[in-house]
């Protein structure tokens, strides 16, 4: 009775297919000789990607990117590079030699993007002009005062490595796994789980994790100056269907082809820097990405790969110019909580539009920082099909 | 405006209040006057319990329980340990000195229970009669097969302070942080998590976890028999509302005034052995507990502490027994999926209850377990009560 259930939905994979069999029973061989299920010997291991289908986007703050970019040179040589120059930064920038990479600054994202004026690329805001204009099936983006940490024993973490592990192995987001990501080596689901949710659904975000530096808001970081991160957890995990997460985009890896104008540069605040703490912008577009994966089916993991954050700016004056992010958030969780999308919404881009719809009517009479968002959001998915349709690429170097 | 709103939710805590202080914004300061807010300057600290507000609860598969306690001698001995004697098993039990107990036996069941035939205390089930005559507030327990663990550095991991800590520090269900436990030494919200609810919730149970033999089904430990979990994982989580999540009885610990009626032992699998592979006892109580939870506004907590689980069974034996817990589950999830408890269920006991009703309707003409789970599981709400007010205790030792 699992068996048909199992395979009317779509859901019996070759690994379940194994445990099956291996319990010799002969309902199970007799099913599988009555339903001519073909049988696969080789297990199913994650796709290996091909280096051309990925791109490492990079959002330049500052002019000399000379450390940045030798110490990830181990991790980001074998990619192509796609670095956005924050369109505020005058210095021209310093890059090392010996990468494929593209740059991009303020001529290319007005002739791309001119038109519309509601989206702002400035900031940590103009990675997102690279994901807008890379043509690959995969993005992994790191903020440039971020370095490659080193695990417990003292070895580096190949971030990238460990994003496309994230993303090319099955997320298990209708049922939690205690022992975290079963698809790691050595782990495997735990009992209870059903084995028709082993499969697992496509993983379209991968958000890596902070040592050093944690990723606090302005009043927390104020409040604890002095305090770093310094557990390093050695877990992946699928986050659950249905639970919202704070997404920072200082260490993330997504399918740009299954989720990218879910990314989208649409929350800008009044007193927006050049300190993550200042900022927002990550923050609304993960919310946005997730209720897309879940009203989508797809996953979204966290965990796994730690990056180093060195110290940048000073709490206290940024916390004297950006307040209005924490208190907004009051606001635009509930929001989000509550936000449901329509059926008929069946692409990114749909749904993008449908929450788009949603902020302006129900949030859009609170803040103008909301109808904004709104109307950037409409804006982007714009800009996404018509980037998309007529791929336009500058280079440099 | 932030202010209003979190204090007419009841969500201004002291370290949310702190935060704001921190800021040295006036506009703080005259609200805080306004609303004649008292500050204490303490931070708000974990409740210390103490020891006589905990029992241990251990259920003895075997006699001789030597090994087991002298090993968990430095855990266990400042506290009231229960244990309770699997009817089935013949053998006198072998318990050394040295430790503040009371035994349970066949006859104490029989007297206190003997009258409800539905519940059946065999097996791993003979310890939820020590949840039944425990009279503290926090009850802990631990398979007999299991050990202390030890940390990545070597360290014996005192299992019962951190599920101790777990238990009193709050938890938080409604949104998901990344760095894992906020109120873990070292670790706070990370940016984009709402003020609002970082006050946290009751936590109501926590989940430990398994190093050596991790807890897999029959097949796929028969398919994996020589996989050991060696990934000590450093954290603890809240398991987001909504979220369901295979508890395992292994390792827990509760608060047994908070949610004691809601671990209930009530699915007995036809093929049940004294191998936790053969068992979904826990698994099906633990669906309970959660959307017990999810109701009531409670927190479930997993991760820390780990225990060494030493090897016991075989797990090919198992599988010729044990197959049909795997196929329940299939029935089993959608139905704690998509249960809803009635707003009028304000009591652990009245939303069992509930639960028991709509498994006995919506489940019980698939398999006879499932009604004679119904029926255990209002039994078990009648026998809480009845038990609850007419404290009847045995001692041995």
């Amino acid at each position: 009775m699992i068996w048909q259930r199992t395979l009317r939905a779509g859901k019996l994979t070759e690994r379940v297919l194994k445990l099956f069999i291996d319990t010799g029973k002969d309902e199970v061989f007799s099913l599988i000789q009555t339903l001519n299920i073909q049988v696969t010997l080789t297990p199913v291991l994650p796709t290996k990607i091909k280096d051309d289908e990925v791109d490492i986007v990079i959002g330049a703050l500052r002019s000399d990117l000379t450390t940045f970019m030798n110490e990830w040179r181990p991790m980001f040589s074998r990619f192509h590079v796609i670095i956005v120059k924050d369109p505020d930064l005058k210095e021209e920038l310093k890059i090392p030699e010996g990468f494929n990479l593209d740059v991009y600054g303020k001529p290319d994202i007005d002739q791309v993007a001119g038109s519309s004026t509601s989206i702002l690329f400035s900031g940590y805001s103009c990675r997102y002009f690279g994901y807008l204009v890379s043509r690959k099936k995969y993005i992994i983006s790191v903020d440039d005062d971020c370095l490659p940490a080193r695990d417990p024993k003292g070895f580096l973490v190949d971030a990238v490595a460990q994003h496309i592990s994230n993303l090319t192995s099955p997320a298990t987001p209708f049922f939690f796994n205690t022992l975290y990501d079963p698809y790691a080596e050595g782990a495997d689901f735990v009992r209870g789980y059903p084995f028709s949710l082993r499969g697992g659904v496509k993983c379209a975000l991968s958000c890596g994790l902070w040592l050093n530096l944690a990723d606090h808001d302005a009043p927390t970081q104020a409040l604890k100056a002095r305090q770093r991160n310094s557990r390093y957890v050695d877990a992946v995990m699928t986050v659950p269907a249905r639970s919202l997460i704070p997404i920072s985009g200082i260490n993330i890896a997504f399918e740009r082809e299954a989720v990218g104008p879910a990314l989208v540069p649409a929350l800008k605040l009044a007193g927006e820097g050049k300190c993550r703490w200042e900022t927002m912008e990550d923050i609304w577009s993960g919310l946005c990405v997730k209720i897309v994966c879940d009203h989508l089916g797809l996953g979204v993991k966290t965990g796994l790969p730690y990056i180093w954050r060195t110290d940048r700016g000073d709490p206290i004056a940024s916390l004297k110019k950006e307040w209005e992010g924490v208190k907004l958030m009051e606001e635009v969780i509930p929001f989000f909580q509550s936000v449901r999308l329509p059926r008929e919404a069946t692409t990114v881009e749909e749904c993008i539009i449908e929450v788009a719809n949603a902020v302006k009517e129900r949030l859009g009479s609170m803040d103008p920082v909301f109808a904004r968002a709104a109307k950037a959001m409409l804006d982007w998915v714009e800009l996404w099909q018509s980037v998309g349709s007529s791929s336009s690429r500058s280079s440099a170097v």
